[in-house]
């Protein structure tokens, strides 16, 4: 770290006021007595709210680049009318612009970690180094259309160059979904995972459809078959699960993956369907929550989506104490996922940290979890804090304008 | 007026650059050769998007004291439990810094009317004068345990204290709902709103034990009772609407009369289904949305609650192209309900609009209302002018640290 030590002035946590210390990228101390020491940044929080930070469970960051051209259609017209023939027009750089947009959108509403899944993972990996945040990042891997040996190159590829992308940024293996990847792919992917500890991130159970699809050529259905071919253990992440049933829930909670809910692209791609996450709590399953990209949210603001996702639990079961704001927020901070991870608010963990907006009106009254799952947004974030260093203050981005700049023209040059 | 005239020069409207006149609260003029006269006020937008403003079509405003302290309770515990005790020692001048926390709020995200129905509507109405903006406003109407002359009384004294409110303040008969008012006050308030050409806003087929109680009780369900009682027309704008069936849909498109749809709210209390806009917009229903109070949100933001209206509109029907991003931003802005009453930007209408903010990213990419709804918050709200005058400008409402403050005393005095 070549900047200064941090160190954080009269914030607030639980009602409590707090310093915090920061040195080498982590928290070396917490607690009412915590004072700069000379040569530290320091910020002075005027009482702000502390809060750990969000955790972005799942996204395609370079898609900021295809927000606002949508056009309200269903999850399969979209991707072949929109997307996939603007995506084989992608050049690392739009990647890259895409990705720092991506960025600069989750420092501002909090999220300090995100699991990622595009094509050219690099640029995306680089954009994460540069703007200072955490990610785990992984090519789409597909074989439909394509041989097993072309999948086992482009993943190996793109492993050995997210390796080298820095101390902030994990690989992982990222399988489109079970219909657009062979059954050899997903078990050379199983062994791949298992050898190397790499974490795996894949769509399942996404629609009817697919389901249906699965049961149709594999006689079970999705997480039974991602079970036969190895892939249910505690280093997967299985982003959406709107129609798991309950046999799949026990399943998974036994082995041990997480379930990463996105209620807002899939309320907008109009699946049908709500993740049932009190049953599946009940099962053990773990849970995160993402945005998806921001082509199908179309935003990336998860302080937003937790409200959504809060929400969408109550109504699904009718029930106004289906999840209360306390389990929701736990769920937005990975507290519920041990794969996604909580960031403690303790010595010795990341220094990954938030300071709320004091001024904010949404935040002055009232209980403050309640406050940040109903009633706050991204906007409500005055400081985003990552490995000791101010990503953000004062609600500003720095050099947001130029990334909004670049992302603009790397859009209109793919006709976006 | 005693401010100067405004002129806001270099705003752009559907991708062309315009200016803005405005004198006596009125568009004087609005194009590309707009320019100002010496002594207006001048905003130079540099570029920023000219849009219509928000109404919010149902509320409570100061409910805002009651935010983060709905402890995701069902709607009759949460009133029983949490609302009703404290609203019963509720003073004038809680309702004022209340209500004018809820202006602060709705000034931030665009809205420049609402339609409000609360305890001391005079001290509403004295906030909503003192912010600047627009509402109409009714008394809440109930005599379920009190005679039908108290509630008459009730009615002609607040309707007297509405009317020297002043000019952006309209006065309405805000009779509670079927259940908590007799057929008797009922079939009052029809002709006192008939004598009197006066608004009637009301809470209507929220939940399904209203509807069953009607059917039990009068033998037919809400709106064909409304009907009967003679209170089904044009002036009068239904809360919720979330169970009527087509057959009440037909009925209340004849008639002419309004619904207010509340998604946030009806989600949060987990009333168990959605308004069916697209069956509702079928049968001619005017349609309008709004928030609800901030008790039951807990949010005011209803730019954020437009995206969850055009979701769960999609997700209901499972279908993406059930509601798409004009027809929801009409919604919105009043456009599909001639009660609530869109604001053009156009000579002789009056002066109210926003500019955004042009550097915000969640608007920099693809198409305006889409974005708009499904990737902006208020907070991408840069000015707010009502009447000629901006209440807000580059995000900031003056003053909205004291009217914290004082909120916050004042729920503090309730015990909230």
């Amino acid at each position: 770290m070549s900047a200064p030590p941090l160190t954080v002035l009269d914030a607030c946590l639980d009602g409590e006021p707090v310093g915090v210390r920061c040195a080498d990228g982590l928290i070396e101390a917490i607690g009412p007595d915590v004072a700069a020491r000379p040569g530290d940044e320091t910020i002075d929080a005027g009482g702000a709210p502390l809060v750990p930070p969000l955790v972005n469970g799942h996204t395609h960051a370079a898609m900021t680049l295809f927000r606002g051209s949508g056009g309200d259609l269903p999850l399969m017209r979209w991707l072949r009318e929109r997307i996939w023939p603007v995506e084989e027009r992608l050049e690392p750089e739009d990647v890259y612009w895409g990705a720092r947009l991506a960025c600069a959108e989750m420092i501002r509403c909090g999220v300090t970690r995100f699991w990622d899944m595009y094509w050219h993972p690099e640029a995306t990996a680089r954009a994460v180094a540069d703007a200072g945040l955490r990610a785990t990042i992984g090519a789409p891997l597909i074989d439909a259309g394509r041989s097993t040996a072309e999948l086992r190159d482009a993943a190996m590829r793109s492993l050995d160059e997210l390796g080298a992308a820095g101390p902030r940024v994990a690989p992982a293996l990222a399988p489109h979904a079970i219909y657009t990847v062979s059954e050899e792919s997903l078990r050379w992917i199983a062994a791949t995972s298992a050898e190397r500890g790499l974490p795996v991130h894949i769509h399942l159970s996404e629609t009817r459809e697919e389901v249906e699809e699965c049961l149709e050529r594999h006689g079970v259905r999705p997480a039974a078959y991602l079970d036969r071919v190895g892939l249910l253990g505690e280093r997967t992440v299985l982003a959406h699960g709107v129609w798991l049933d309950r046999a799949e829930l026990e399943l998974i909670g036994e082995r041990g993956a997480t379930v990463v809910t996105n209620p807002a692209a899939n309320m907008k791609l109009a699946v049908g369907g709500i993740f049932p996450h009190p049953e599946a709590r009940a099962a053990g399953v773990a849970v995160g929550l993402g945005t998806d990209g921001a082509g199908s949210n179309d935003s990336l603001d998860l302080l937003a989506d937790l409200k959504l996702f809060a929400l969408a639990q109550k109504h699904a079961a009718a029930d106004p104490a289906a999840i209360d704001a306390a389990e929701a927020w736990a769920v937005a901070t990975g507290a519920r996922a041990p794969l996604l991870g909580a960031t403690p608010l303790a010595p010795g963990a990341p220094a990954d940290f938030l300071l709320l907006d004091p001024g904010e009106p949404a935040l002055g009254l009232g209980d403050l979890v309640s406050n940040l799952v109903y009633a706050a947004s991204g906007a409500d974030v005055d400081t985003t804090v990552v490995a000791g260093r101010a990503l953000m203050r004062g609600g500003v981005v720095p050099g947001l304008e130029e990334i909004v700049a670049r992302a603009a023209e790397r859009a209109h040059r793919l006709g976006l």
